[in-house]
């Protein structure tokens, strides 16, 4: 092999591993914006990132599409969290990419102004299923329960962590 | 186009590809180091985040320039709240660059020791400017404010989340 | 210097560049994965970020080796803890790296369900050093310390943060 095919493969493999670090650092910014987006009330923001027909399963509520996504940031009871302060802080999400898929988990806190202080009102887990499409990477499920101990929580973490997540979906 | 100038210009491109994710990487590093700063009383630390005439600017205190900033991590009630036992945690943050300028935002939360556990006494929304000049990144203006409903907090998540944030100042 | 050397020449600083920001990539999902493994009890995946021999020291608690990791989220106290709800939840880490040695600090928060919310039981400093052996990087020593006015949390950032960290062991 000559000088110039060794440099293209070595550039080639670079591209690759460049694209892989790219992917995760859309993917944090994407899921990073979230609560910013939800805490200022941008139910459009919030609302695309997902998928036109993307999910968000969280307890007793479940979304499917873009505008009940939106509702749900333009509900009363979202609405008063915002007028009473309310962060949605979400953790460092921990990611596996599989090329245009990819799976991540994480902690999610909503804390709740109260008088002098703040109240954790709910520390959730997550767990997102995002696709690469043309419009760039968007979550196609989010999942979110309470960590009160039922066994629906820890399952969304074991899942998200797993290597074979891709193939047994 | 020859060989030698395809490959010239794929290497380019990777070169700025490759800046655009230290940017952000050095621009985490810094920010991610302020809670640990701040909560070992690293005044000089601390304020060396910032420009020279860098602006804190949190709720009722203004901060102009690094000696206003290393006075508030000397001051007694930092120092007490050293004491008592205290955690600034920094979100994760969302960030925009724009050549050597860069707008990110995050939450924060202030954690104090209180007998058996800990109380968030402030959830916080922040924005920072960042200028990358001689000496590598450093924060021009850090805007923080308490998210307690007042309308300016999630103003800043608005605003640092705007693609025109560069433009419109 | 002809075409084809300035371009290995290039490539490599590439290489080394992209090494650095993918040993980052790898460190964060490390420590980002310790959270959602105990959380949800996986003992063995927890303990597996870890060297065979290594160190996890935190107040009280002097654990050395894999099994004595493991022990600890199989432990009585660590299981009702996930029968109530808790989360383990990582700030993000602030890394150096130094070849096959890194140094990372974050907080921890440690929230407990109880009734309609949480409370935060523990707000704690880590210290974290880690090594890149044969199957990649694994943590050779975590320290924890609660941030409750005690000197040694301050002192695990402080260590953390210093250029000198790695000479001076």
């Amino acid at each position: 092999m000559g000088h110039d095919d060794r440099c293209d493969e070595r550039m080639l493999a670079l591209e690759t591993r460049l694209r892989a670090l790219e992917d995760e650092s859309e993917i944090r910014r994407l899921i990073g914006s979230y609560g910013p987006r939800v805490d200022s009330g941008d139910a459009d923001g919030a609302s695309q990132l997902w998928d036109r027909e993307g999910i968000y399963d969280v307890d007793d509520l479940l979304m499917h599409g873009q505008a009940a996504i939106a509702a749900m940031v333009m509900s009363a009871q979202h609405q008063s969290f915002i007028s009473r302060g309310c962060a949605h802080v979400i953790g460092p999400p921990h990611i596996l990419l599989e090329g245009d898929d990819a799976v991540a988990v994480c902690h999610s806190l909503l804390l709740l102004h109260e008088k002098d202080r703040f109240v954790v009102q709910r520390a959730t887990a997550n767990h997102w299923r995002l696709h690469r499409g043309e419009a760039g990477w968007r979550v196609t499920t989010r999942t979110s329960r309470i960590l009160d101990g039922r066994g629906e929580s820890p399952d969304l973490f074991r899942r998200g962590l797993r290597p074979d997540e891709f193939t047994n979906g």
